[in-house]
């Protein structure tokens, strides 16, 4: 080096003591993303059980398997949720009592795991039905990431109710960055959902979805408001999706006062501020495209001209 | 625990029991995603040879190497792929010729890597005609991830041309989990096929591509149909793209009977349902866009109004 | 194997033999991936301290793992930059000295560190300011994907301004796999910069953005030109975006010579060519959508009819 380790060292130190709020090596011990990272894989693993072992097992040796992972889990998640409870503690609870508090919240989360098993079964059930492409279960289980998006959604948004801060963000990130799909742990979600190929999907944290509703990827379910920032947290700025709507890629609906109603179509790419009643049809006029031949379009190039002679 | 390990457990094996369809502990062993998605990684490496090993290897050495490569990739695919026969059955294929055809299958795919490889080669010259921030073939090698999402749907499509189940989805969703790029095995690519940036892309099924095509990202080939669901099986329901056709980012065109004409252009974010002749330049006129100042907006706010203090 | 080991390599060392351009099996060493990805994240660890450690330490452990930690990432990031130098040599530096200019430009982007994390804490406020979801400074480096993705840019666009081919654009593409924003390192980005959700984020490379801007997922900052390809390298093909902008979902600007003024604001889905000026509001007037009663479109259908029947 041309400058001595020890050198790079003690400037580093300097950065860390004089610039706050990125570093956290003082503190709390915040949850530990790489950890939160493996409970969320076990998580799904209990969720679908068979689905994601190198070797089916059988009898006597699934149960005990099955005790082995969800010991791994309570476990881990428990000292996790106390790290959580740390750093922002539920009103009226007392420091010595973090370690049973976060263990009885995660007992409560694996005491859900059935039913939240019997809402996901009818996701992958509407999968099935709304995709014809999809072959098999089998396949939706292995292959569709809307349905892993959804199953941690889920086990966030239950973990999120329990109170416990910051571990279901780091669960809904976790698999936002595996498939493109970002749906808030806050977002309250019927049964029946089936999001198709999901990338850019992004549902916001005060969301409210019916029963039956497909959604394809790039859609948008957000908020409008009049000003930002963190004045409005705890307000309802995301739309309300009635049962049975189906929104197609790249739409982009906005508001905490928008509700699109029961049955409704909102048609791809369509950018939507405002409420519409039951078993609206929502699209752009197909006139406003313009289909010109190139060679009569006087701009000339192999491309047409300027306008699309695009690159990145 | 507040509750016993044992009682935990307990619910969750009556909750495998009763609800079906989501749990796979009995029955058929299914391909084993981890399983699935190393072979993948491998069958790269050796589409690639030295792009993704630590230190470059010459005449004998190399040679070995690959042979150890390839050895391993047959041994674990072969194993996948019998899983998967096992699982669907081809018509007329008796049990106990599983673990041959299994291996026979694997093969063939081994034998067609040189063609794969001539194919993805013209991939990569198409990649650096078409950027100017590509500064080598090097580069689009290491750091496109289009060329990843093309080259493990090369693989995948010949494979469900040999009749296997489950794996080509699974390791086409590999490669979207990882490029935001879902191409579905079944779709037919021709050469010279560049996907720039990719996020966001969707390709259907039944879409047929030509020579010479460049897509960026956002760009969705899906379908429109009648009625939903698995009716829908087998028949052509993704759009025709002709040879020497560019479509820019965020273009959304639908319909098994939808051609795109030769070297016709697609624009930005454009929403298409019908066919295009020849040499077409589609695109929404730039009037339907709005300038206005904000201080004459009457909206008022620093951002000017409330339309768009958009926040999520 | 219905045919032999020995056959199947020979056929493949054939190809790589045969056809050029994608295998690198000769010729030099380049960079590798794996190694870059764990540098990128080393340099992530250092950036935010604390954050990405299972426990906390503190004093003399703390100094002594932050050794030891920028010890690795210099020997590690050293060797590979190495590579780089051997694959494209600066101007007038000899080959023997490859080795001691890696270790000088090593220690350079070392010495960075401390200027980038005043730079990131400014990012982090940003989107503390910017998003009412946000619930704490730490809730941002845990679970913001935008905010990582900067980090990768802001330290691989000082290693390409310090004349290091390759090893930017890996960094800036491992994290576009994990966050889907796709930042050239070559893009000039100013302070508090704040990207919110981000999936389908793009920003070309010769784009120069200000001070206090935001923008949502999907939105592209692109080039339109006169003819694709090599020729186009260097010149100026993105937008510059002035202080205090704000871009909403899936808006594409595209043009070196687009200039979008000061304070504007630009809306969803908006399709943009051309410069605005400052304070400027850019939206489709919502007109545009139309919104008609199912039972009345006249084309039948539980969904209404053909044009959303809509499946992938």
């Amino acid at each position: 080096m041309s400058e001595s380790l020890d050198q790079l060292t003690s400037k580093l130190l300097d950065s860390y003591a004089e610039v706050g709020g990125i570093n956290h090596q003082e503190g709390v011990n915040l949850p530990d993303k790489q950890t939160v990272n493996i409970i969320t894989r076990q998580l799904l693993e209990l969720l679908f059980p068979g689905f994601f072992n190198k070797n089916n097992l059988s009898g006597e040796d699934f149960a005990r398997a099955t005790r082995g992972l969800l010991g791994d889990v309570c476990q881990n998640l428990g000292q996790e949720v106390a790290k959580s409870l740390e750093y922002a503690p539920p009103q009226g609870l007392a420091m010595k009592n973090y370690s049973q508090a976060a263990s009885d919240i995660t007992c409560k989360l694996m005491n859900y795991l059935p039913r939240i098993r019997e809402v996901l079964s009818k996701d992958v059930q509407a999968a099935l039905d709304g995709d014809p492409a999809a072959s098999s279960m089998e396949e939706i289980i292995l292959a569709y990431p809307g349905l892993e998006a959804i199953a941690v959604q889920r086990l966030a948004h239950e973990l999120s109710g329990l109170g416990v801060a910051l571990i279901p963000r780091m669960m809904t990130e976790w698999v936002h960055a595996r498939t493109g799909i970002d749906i808030h742990p806050g977002a309250k979600i019927g049964e029946s959902f089936f999001i198709d190929h999901g990338t850019g999907v992004v549902i916001g944290e005060t969301c409210v979805i019916g029963d039956q509703v497909k959604i394809y990827h790039g859609v948008t379910l957000g908020a409008r408001s009049t000003s930002g920032g963190q004045q409005l947290r705890q307000i309802k700025r995301h739309p309300t999706i009635e049962d049975g709507v189906t929104i197609y890629p790249g739409a982009t609906i906005l508001g905490g006062e928008t509700t699109i109603g029961k049955g409704s179509t909102i048609g791809g790419n369509v950018f939507l501020l405002h409420s519409v009643p039951e078993r609206s049809l929502v699209y752009y006029e197909e006139g406003a495209v313009l289909v010109k031949p190139k060679n009569q379009s006087g701009i000339g190039g192999a491309d047409g001209g300027l306008m699309f002679n695009y690159v990145i």
